[in-house]
């Protein structure tokens, strides 16, 4: 039996445990080898280029780029630089030292110098861990590699993937270091060049050394976020949209994200035309780390509501696990949450002050944006409502207070409250809107996918304003006054004409009820009422199935006392006369509603045809 | 100037490097922790039950259980088991060495043993750097435990974060281990016991030993999938789904799955009631390794068309990277996936044979996985074309022999081809469905919304059949016979009636023509060519804009001249009342496709309503 003794010591590591979980469980997706390959001769090309500019280097810097090359007989790709290479003992410690960052050294070592003297932010390497990921993929690794140094004498390198390397003396006519990888059986699906042009190409896109494949340049060294906004024109904004979205619409506008504390984040972020078309536009945000792709899933970062938005953000402080696969919880990441908020709603309040017509064009597309904004987040509610536009069916846009004033004498009801009313579809709701507009009322244009929420957080922020659709009754209760109609009906035949129409709704969901109206109303009016609707309404938005099934639950069934076919329905003798014409304008009503379908659709036609 | 000489080594590697990495960036989320750890004290307990099986123990097992608390005043959260527990020189080995994992070494030592001979599947780890996950939310942990060898001396081992661990003797008067946690000051949100519970519960459901928290167990270690199906039935299915989604309706059926070869799989994936409800019902399937809770990001192991059901899948062949957040790439997941879609073909083609009514019954909700699958997988469809159902207006299910047998004598035209009439909707399209109907037409019910891309896949793999919307053309042509009716009109009133119409639709997309149709056809029909409408249906499910707007592009309208009303129109001699009898059976040609609306649909209901 053992006797412990108090005991002080260091945490060890062994390689042979450690090397084979960085070789093959680090990283989850195989392709990653050559954003790690090729970022680490970036970082090469960076790190000659600084050197010459602090001084360090003073031979000719020469035509900086990295150069891929695919030998499909020899079952090799090459990853050549000619940038800072590196001598036998740079070998010893950054390669065969496993996690040592040459990249983290040498910021830490220039980490005074730099333009600004706030050191040096272009070097991508980080973990030391990049270079081993090209074991994923090869049976066996060469290094073959001369340092920039006067009179370094070039090496070899090499490694079969165990953790014994092997170094030697080579020849090499100039400065930098080639890569070469002899890839493995089982990834030969990688010795394929539409398959390397296409890794480079997503990953590379942006890199800020030229990358060469098969002849070509595939990369854009200097992407316009890099660049200061005063330095641009719409032109290269547009135009480097199409780069990022090639067959696109070309974007209303865009805004260049430029902050450095308290973390560092650049981007442009642009507003697609998006009309209604809210689904299926996700993903188009890119996120960059120093112009390298890591991915286009910036849920974390980017609010929900401005997922929508496309385009580029490019950070080195947003927290990436080792793989760089994963965004890591981190308080960071709320920050740059809020100033991206903060960022599109001061840009949209711009536009809105400084060019309010060109706002307005914009506004069916960047509406949608606005409106998620207010449902999702208040702080954005808080800027919003000042430019966030109501538009009505004459297509005049109001923001929030004008349009109270707008309204105001003609839609306050007894209660003191506005009415505002809405339809959700000009076509289907045409009828009601029309009615509404002979009593000089105004309608919202509220028809898109969102709208349904926007109207509830609306409800619950303004005061004192209920918002109605415009077919959730009849008009003299939907905006209640003081004078009423008279009806001409005695009110016993206001009771049989309700239970004519009983009979014919048939429908215990449907409240009959007579009302006087005036009588170039329709002689029988179907309504939804309110709430019940718009239970139905967000069930409907949210994708859950609705309680109600294909009918909402509730409707009422207006008579119209003062409309002459009432009357004449109410003085038919022939009983099978009356049930016809009472059917009649009851079809109407629902036709009004676009609720008569199927085959009571096909019998009215029917009807109709025969009586022509 | 160093020379170089041919030179053989080691990579080697630091600690002080490499810890960093493991602690801060190797997992994603921070809440991992506590998986790690439970899933660390779980295989310790199932060690000394399974060594108590090889009679390496003889002591007293009592109840296995890991204990997880929370002291919200002292800042810590403890994990106790009372397992296998260590001694100072198991610390040393297997705390003190990252990355060396004693789980692996458990298993290799014992890999003859286990009651088939064939090594032991219970034990989670595996990498050997789960415990050091520890350190993304504590600053200090201490180990304090006590091994379950005779005689063993309790152990106290501690390391705030840097490499530095500090062992020393202890008192612990039971077998086994606690973990406690000084929970760090940015990471105090993990001392909620809502949130404890919460992250307990999402990982932790289904482990194999009990799990205390609060003194309540808040596993079940015997989920039905580890069972044999011999010993399960129909209730232990249902109640599993019922834990697995409290709120939900019971499943149709499900399929059990258990495969040892060429890799380890068990599970259970279950039918959901799905209707007509596509979307927003996927990520239901939870992936588990050895009943520890993965993801329920299952899109490359399930194929597309079966994320649809639900239910668990739990393999530890499921190549993960090590901390365990992601998918690798894999040719095993391919070969799992395959496997999956024969297991579900076989077991539909079972219910098939076994129980035509009752799948028949369901065919509503599994008919949307099927056609998926015949859309997206030619296998699938191999053995999907014998079960795959076909329902037509009546309700009446056919296989796709059985339908060609059906509709063989009616609905073979001049060229041989069947000629299969569906409906993408009932009640829109009735009027054409009841004019089929009257020839003896059978119509299918095809509306669902993968129906579009189902009848395009049907084309193409049934021969000499064509299939055609209802109201894709005239009855006379879309099944074009040898047979024509005669018009009643001569051509020159033919022409007249096609001017009077070219007038009223205004449109150049309109195609007007005149027809001899019987005469209880109605006077006016508007049809839509199969193709130009298929496009336009394949636009709108695909999320796509369609290019032809509101209405597709080309509409044939036929008017049949053998209606009396077309000859009352030509007889007409005052041209207004021909134009307002032509413009009324025009917009009941309209009203019956359901174009008729907006301001077109309220003069039409002034107009009627004026007219009775």
């Amino acid at each position: 039996m053992e006797s412990v003794i108090q005991e002080k010591g260091n945490l060890s590591i062994h390689t042979e445990n450690i090397f084979p979980i960085i070789k093959k469980f680090l990283y989850s997706d195989h392709e990653i080898f050559l954003r790690e390959l090729v970022s680490n001769a970036v970082d090469a090309s960076q790190k000659i280029k600084k050197l010459a500019s602090y001084g360090e280097f003073n031979g000719e810097l020469g035509d900086l780029k990295v150069v891929v090359k695919l030998d499909k007989d020899a079952k090799t790709i090459t990853i050549s630089d000619n940038g800072i290479g590196m001598t036998a003992d740079e070998i010893k410690k950054y390669i065969n030292q496993i996690a040592f960052s040459g990249a983290t050294e040498f910021v830490e070592k220039y980490k005074d110098k730099g333009e600004d003297g706030k050191g040096d932010k272009g070097i991508i390497g980080h973990f030391g861990l990049g270079f081993y990921s090209a074991y994923m993929v090869a049976e066996n690794v060469e290094i073959l590699t001369k340092s920039y140094r006067e009179d370094a004498e070039a090496v070899r390198w090499q490694c079969d993937g165990s953790t014994e390397f092997e170094l030697s003396p080579a020849e090499k006519a100039d400065r930098g270091s080639e890569i070469i990888l002899h890839i493995a059986p089982d990834s030969e699906e990688f010795l394929d060049e539409h398959r390397l042009r296409g890794i480079l190409e997503k990953y590379g896109k942006f890199l800020p050394v030229q990358i060469e494949f098969e002849d070509k340049i595939i990369n854009n060294p200097n992407p316009i976020w890099t660049k200061s906004p005063a330095d641009l024109k719409d032109e290269d904004y547009l135009s480097f949209y199409k780069e990022l979205y090639p067959f696109s619409e070309d974007p209303l506008f865009w805004i260049h994200l430029n902050v450095d504390y308290p973390f560092n984040l650049t981007g442009v972020l642009y507003f697609p035309k998006l009309r209604n078309d809210f689904q299926g536009q996700r993903e188009k945000i890119q996120l960059y780390s120093r112009q390298v792709f890591i991915t286009d899933e910036v849920k974390d970062i980017v609010p929900d509501f401005l997922q929508l938005l496309h385009g580029v953000i490019d950070s080195p402080d947003i927290p990436l696990n080792v793989s760089r696969s994963y965004l890591q919880a981190d308080g960071n990441v709320k920050k740059i949450n809020g100033y991206i908020t903060r960022k599109v709603a001061d840009k949209l309040s711009e536009i809105f002050k400084n060019d309010r017509e060109g706002f307005e064009k914009k506004f069916d597309d960047i509406g949608l944006f606005i409106k998620y904004g207010i449902i999702s987040d208040d702080k954005f509610y808080d800027k919003a409502k000042d430019f966030c536009l109501l538009k009505n069916t004459d297509g005049k846009f109001f923001t929030f207070d004008e349009y109270r004033e707008a309204v105001k004498d003609n839609q306050t009801d007894i209660n003191d409250t506005q009415v505002w009313l809405y339809t959700t579809d000009e076509k289907k709701q045409d009828a009601f809107i029309q009615s509404a507009k002979k009593r000089s009322y105004d309608v919202l244009s509220l028809t898109t996918v969102i709208d349904s929420h926007f109207i509830n957080a609306l409800e619950q922020k303004l005061e004192k304003v209920n918002i109605k659709r415009v077919d959730a009754d009849t008009l003299d209760k939907l905006v209640e006054k003081d004078v009423k109609l008279e009806s001409i009906l005695s009110s016993d035949d206001q009771e049989k004409a309700k239970k004519i129409f009983e009979e014919i709704a048939g429908n215990k969901s449907a409240n009959v009820q007579v009302e006087a109206m005036p009588v170039d109303e329709l002689p029988v009016v179907i309504t939804f009422p309110e709430f019940m609707r718009r239970m139905t309404d967000m069930q409907a938005s949210s994708g859950q199935r609705s309680m109600f099934g294909d009918m909402p639950l509730m409707y009422t069934v207006s008579l119209n006392s003062n409309h002459p076919v009432i009357s004449r329905i109410l003085q038919s003798e022939d009983e099978s006369d009356q049930k016809v014409l009472a059917k009649q304008v009851y079809d109407l009503a629902l036709l009004s509603q676009g609720l008569l379908s199927g085959s009571d659709l096909t019998q009215f036609i029917q009807r109709t045809v025969t009586n022509l």
